[in-house]
């Protein structure tokens, strides 16, 4: 059940080369400098991380990289400076000049931190044999942010909550947790509003406290709210399956038959038929990966299979086509 | 395309006896007397009418019939002094003891007025024979309520007419067809309420013309209103085409897929799938009979499968069920 609930991990180190001004400060040819030393440092060993330049994408290219969490909307806004490294397995995604001169991020599936956290190290160590990092003794690596300052991670867990959401009570127990030195805010959705039930917790804080100590709280706090969600999917089976299972299979009914749909009903509806097929009420949809197809039918994902933005109503044709195919298997 | 939009036809005849006065100021002997002659009348040859007595029935029972047109909501109101007499094919329904002591009432698929007619005048005559009409030279027959005075006719048709509706032309439409004399209302909604996209069309007067000339006058009407219905189809699958066929298959998808449902929801997406299917746009439906599931799914018909009456939220399971086991052919 835990892995259902947390979807993905991710830690991600900020680093700044000791030569260099801050991005923002950097001339083109500074720019050019660091995105080929950090692909030189990470390619001398072969490898394989492919390097892309931002000038390079269209702006759908662009916008489905930052749907599948590979590179940060900061990044994508560098159009003139910024590049991404991305190994084979996109495990790990290196973004260069985006605030800092040096993102490292790594993502793994289900509650993975502590090899989220592993990986982005030896990521970093190898840099570190190559190039000079901006680090201060007492305060620790140097980021272009202040609220980077000091280990300069972020640890963040991807949930998936619909119980909790359901019910009401996701607010008032996301706002709770947020008193615990935790960020909460959804996916997907514009700012802090969550689409699919999926909620991000990160940490607050990145000076004070070793990097273990921060994946460990976060691994805690998730955990905790985890329990929590799987106590409500009991509670809502025990007390309320049959206005359940009907909502999970006129979910279904829709996803495999409208043909149309916007991603907003979209996320909803597969947020439901996940949960119900978690719950044991809505087998159909057992094996599928849910997830996955909540990342595909997102808008620029969709228009980038034709290689150009779609226009809405396109959009919303192919996204019913593409789920009907994955849930009726054809 | 005429035989799916007009759905049914039905005549019925008031009729009373000379002997008698009108039911509501007879003794319940005087009941029993017409029932028995009526009975006597009409079974001398053999023709296996089966009598019913209202005071034999439960209100779920008498709640079905009416959900099935066999008897009208007057007669079941009739607790002490009704009883009504069914064909074996239960294509002739005799009301007795209902506003008049005699109404034949025959029911036809489809465009059928004329041979309804027929049969309701070959009923009425084989009465004829063995009872005493109260008939006046100048007026017709005496009826109890003075609107059905002179033929005591009153023919007809149900009609299924969803593009004149969800194009919101319906209201204005049948208004102005309610000016040339005819009565319109809605079938199983309160009052004019259609639910399901249904309206009745019937004559308004029974006296001063003909039966023949009245039930071409309906005939003529209807078919106007089915040139107009087929017209407003043929308008919305060349202008929209995207939003019906999404329409037509979210109905179909939650018909299919959910584990209980009102009556309401039911006929309105019942309704779509069966216009979906005429349109050609969804042909999953090809072949059903929406219709009679329409009548099947009616409240007192869900719970006369069970012999009592349902509490509302097991029907709906039931009325789910019933729905998908028809649809999907299980």
């Amino acid at each position: 059940m835990e892995s259902n609930i947390v979807i993905t991990s991710r830690v991600r180190l900020a680093r700044n080369l000791i030569n260099y001004k801050f991005p923002v400060n950097m001339s083109p040819d500074e720019w050019s400098k660091v995105i080929s030393e950090v692909d030189q440092a990470l390619n001398k060993e072969n490898k394989n991380y492919r390097l892309t330049y931002m000038r390079e994408l269209s702006d759908v290219q662009k916008n489905s990289l930052i749907e599948n969490h590979l590179i940060s909307p900061a990044l994508a806004e560098k159009k003139d400076s910024g590049a991404f490294l991305l190994s084979p397995d996109e495990k790990v995604s290196i973004m260069i000049n985006e605030e800092d001169h040096i993102r490292i991020q790594t993502l793994g599936e289900g509650m993975a931190l502590k090899e989220c956290w592993n990986l982005s190290n030896k990521v970093d160590d190898i840099l570190e044999e190559s190039v000079d990092y901006a680090f201060d003794k007492e305060l620790g690596y140097v980021t272009s942010c202040p609220t980077n300052i000091g280990t300069g991670m972020r640890a963040s867990v991807m949930l998936h909550l619909p119980a909790l959401s359901i019910t009401n009570q996701i607010d008032k127990f996301l706002y709770g947790v947020s008193q615990l030195g935790v960020a909460v805010r959804g996916v997907y959705g514009e700012g802090t509003k969550s689409i699919g039930h999926l909620y991000q917790i990160s940490n607050q804080g990145t000076l004070g406290a070793s990097e273990e100590t921060l994946i460990e709280k976060i691994t805690q706090i998730s955990m905790q709210i985890v329990e929590k969600e799987n106590r409500t999917r009991e509670h809502l089976k025990k007390n309320n399956y049959d206005e359940l299972e009907d909502d999970f299979y006129r979910a279904y009914g829709l996803l495999t038959n409208a043909r149309k749909m916007t991603s907003n009903e979209a996320m909803k509806l597969l947020s439901l038929v996940k949960l119900g097929s978690e719950m044991g009420i809505t087998p159909m949809v057992k094996g599928k990966d849910i997830y996955n197809l909540m990342v595909k039918i997102q808008p620029n994902n969709i228009s980038n299979i034709v290689g150009r933005e779609l226009p809405k109503n396109d959009r919303n044709k192919m996204r019913a086509e593409i789920i009907r195919n994955e849930l009726l298997n054809k």
